[in-house]
């Protein structure tokens, strides 16, 4: 199948380890945070700095994109071959805050290497696997004595993924002919853990919605009027409880329509990762596992759709006590969709749902943010194949199969390109994304190169 | 029946007008505010300035009694009579903030008369009703020919009702032996409008409680944990829902036991009233009536107990979306309880009601404020036919009968000293508590000086 000998891309990463971690260091010293308006110059910077390293890896079209927020990097290195595949990899080169005294043991912008890890903000979210695709592409052709990629390869590493991509959806949409592929890598996720490499091969869409209840024009007297007037926050707590069914499934008519079930296999798969748990429900700070009736706890998160309450108010809520019945009260709730829900469908199913259930005498005003597509790559599609075999020829290992439960702008390449997301990323949960001592594992970070390293010569067989 | 020729009473407190309006008016120029504490000297001068007063209409005892927060007055006027029973009035000669910006057509410290109304805070809530027992008793005597009252008359005005009477329990257990009464008559509340003289019978009770549901140690990702944990802010509004049944009721078990239920009598009474429900939707500023089935609208406020929400809250409130389960959600509650209803049962019901919802992972917290217990005079009661007689001798109308949603520190009155509490107030819904413009319609004012007139001939024959 493969035309690299997997020695001689070993070899090439182990000879240019050490310029590879240095310019990952330097990287990592620009404090490209998209949240701080302080930093907007860094995430410039930032973006300057891929877009030099990215031609000077050898991408002959590296070009900083502007959006009406942060700026995005694009790079282009076409195939020799007129009928290789184009693949198109998204990352992001922007990062969490972080700051000394927040529980770091190093300055978080001065990268280390401790103990077979490189410490510092981005060094597993999202740079580190954005830049071992640079390396990777460099092995890829050094052991293949090509001189060009087997693949069309393009990359799009955005600025404002921290920040909830504002922008992205838009800035794909105005250059949907340049980015258009065959098939999507996104290096923004995670393994099972150090010694399970796994693929994922999906992650859940997302509908929020705000539903905000009013009942007397301003706050009245719970004594004078308690008992005869409807109450809103009463009201929206009786919403809240008539989401699910006593069976923990979302009771929101037509919620469920398109859902795709899971197949024996995947459920099968599910199964073989070593999931504990008591390990579970510690890093979940949960003290019980709840949910649909029927599902495993990683069917719950990975392959069920969700309704989750993510804020409530209402009234008083200070010290002691106010006699009042509130005028108003509101609910923030987000809806977590897989593959065969639309949620244009879910939306309305949900509007249609509260309103019939908001009495009379409460008035009220129903707000969606606009949604995410779910996305989920059938697990006999050439491409996902394709990101396996690379996998495990890099760790030598069985590659097993997981999803994400969250969601993430790898949709809205699938939404506009039409292309499937494939999933490629090397971190583990330990990495500490968002966390003090972000850092990731120089291990797992060679092993990242090296899949990269061999997946476009996969890719190009597996799409040809 | 009376030895107080009516007509005597109305040429005494005719005589006396102009003087006794310059008197409250002056007592109105001291902005008692007890919220607010640049006011402190303020509520301990209108404590010294009624004392002093009181001592001028002729009370031999007149103090003013410390507490752990503002004073109050106590006086008391002994009868010649050693059969004649003991009567308290209770009032409060704090009053809640005002100023010219909130609204006001004049200075709310600056009493002005415009139109038969004097404007200024306090006007009625509480200043005009204490000080119409001044006139009231000397009208009584000048009336009768007495010396002295024909009850031993007893006055405790306090300094905190406007801010939640936090000492005045406590006052009240202290100089118990002082206070002691065969009946207390509060002058801290109104009659149904202008034209229809009522005397209130009953006010409901009170017990508050916060209730607090733990889950995640810290906010978790909705996306990586959504649908697998218990959510604390659902289970809140699940607790909430619960609250009620489908016919409005409290579904708390036990909530209702002991529930003195209204009589037809009562039903009938209520029924006399000229309530119109759209009027009284635009006071309670809602859009529409409900509650449980099978009272009407005064019957629920008034004679039914309630579950209200005085405020919810738990996980994100701020604008646009954060995808979290919250760790924590929280719900205050009061319920509003009627004659029979034990405060300590009913919070013990709550508990145990609460406490049995709770799912497994979420932890809870359920707190109590002091109770507040109903109170309620059967309409047979003799003192209650006497305060109604004495109203109507003053009014020359028919008197109906009403109740108070509310609560207050009457129950404390009655609880400690374990005598009935009859209500004597002559405000209007019109007249402005604790908004601008508060307002005393001097007509009602003075009926207010007659009614107290002839009340002391009134209580002294129906105790004896």
């Amino acid at each position: 199948m493969s035309d690299t000998p997997d020695s001689a891309v070993h070899a090439y990463t182990e000879r240019h380890r050490a310029a590879f971690l240095d310019d990952l260091a330097e990287w990592l010293r620009i404090p490209s945070v998209s949240a701080q308006p302080e930093h907007e110059g860094d995430v410039r910077r930032s973006a300057e700095w891929l877009s030099a390293k990215l031609k000077e890896t050898g991408f002959p079209v590296a070009e900083v994109w502007e959006t009406d927020g942060a700026p995005a990097v694009f790079a282009e290195w076409p195939s020799d071959d007129p009928a290789a595949p184009t693949v198109l990899v998204y990352g992001h080169h922007d990062v969490q805050p972080a700051a000394r005294e927040d529980g770091w043991s190093t300055e978080p912008f001065e990268p280390v290497i401790r103990d077979g890890r490189m410490y510092g903000r981005g060094a597993a979210d999202d740079k580190g696997q954005v830049f071992f695709h640079t390396l990777g592409v460099r092995a890829h052709l050094a052991a293949t004595g090509r001189t060009t990629p087997a693949v069309h390869l393009k990359l799009v590493v955005e600025g404002e993924e921290e920040s909830g991509s504002p922008h992205f959806r838009a800035l794909v949409e105005q250059h949907a002919d340049r980015l258009a592929a065959d098939a999507v890598i996104v290096s923004d996720t995670g393994m099972w853990n150090e010694t399970t490499p796994t693929v994922c091969t999906g992650m859940r869409g997302l509908a929020e919605c705000e539903i905000e209840l009013h009942g007397p024009e301003q706050d009245i007297h719970s004594g004078s009027f308690g008992g005869a007037v409807p109450n809103p926050a009463t009201e929206v707590a009786r919403l809240v409880a008539a989401l699910h069914d006593t069976d923990g499934r979302v009771a929101v008519p037509g919620f469920y329509d398109g859902v795709a079930e899971l197949t024996a296999t995947e459920r099968a798969l599910f199964a073989e990762l070593p999931f504990d748990e008591d390990t579970w429900l510690r890093t979940a700070r949960s003290g019980a596992a709840s949910g649909e009736a029927g599902y495993s706890t990683l069917e719950r998160i990975w392959a069920r759709p969700t309704a989750e309450v993510n804020g409530i108010g209402g009234g008083y809520q200070g010290a002691g006590s106010k006699t009042i019945i509130p005028s108003s009260a509101r609910v923030k709730i987000s809806f977590r969709l897989v593959a065969g829900q639309d949620p244009d469908h879910v939306q309305q199913a949900v509007q249609a749902w509260a309103e019939a259930r908001v009495p009379a005498g409460i008035g009220h005003r129903i707000t969606f943010l606009p949604a995410t597509r779910p996305c989920l790559t059938p697990l006999d599609h050439p491409a996902l194949r394709a990101v396996a075999r690379a996998m495990g020829r890099a760790f030598g290992q069985k590659i097993l199969f997981t999803r994400e439960g969250g969601s993430g702008p790898a949709a809205d390449l699938q939404d506009v390109l039409g292309a499937p997301v494939l999933f490629l990323g090397i971190s583990v949960p330990s990495d500490g994304w968002h966390a003090p001592d972000e850092k990731v594992e120089l291990g797992l970070l060679f092993k990242g190169v090296e899949t990269a390293a061999h997946l476009w010569s996969e890719m190009a067989a597996a799409l040809r």
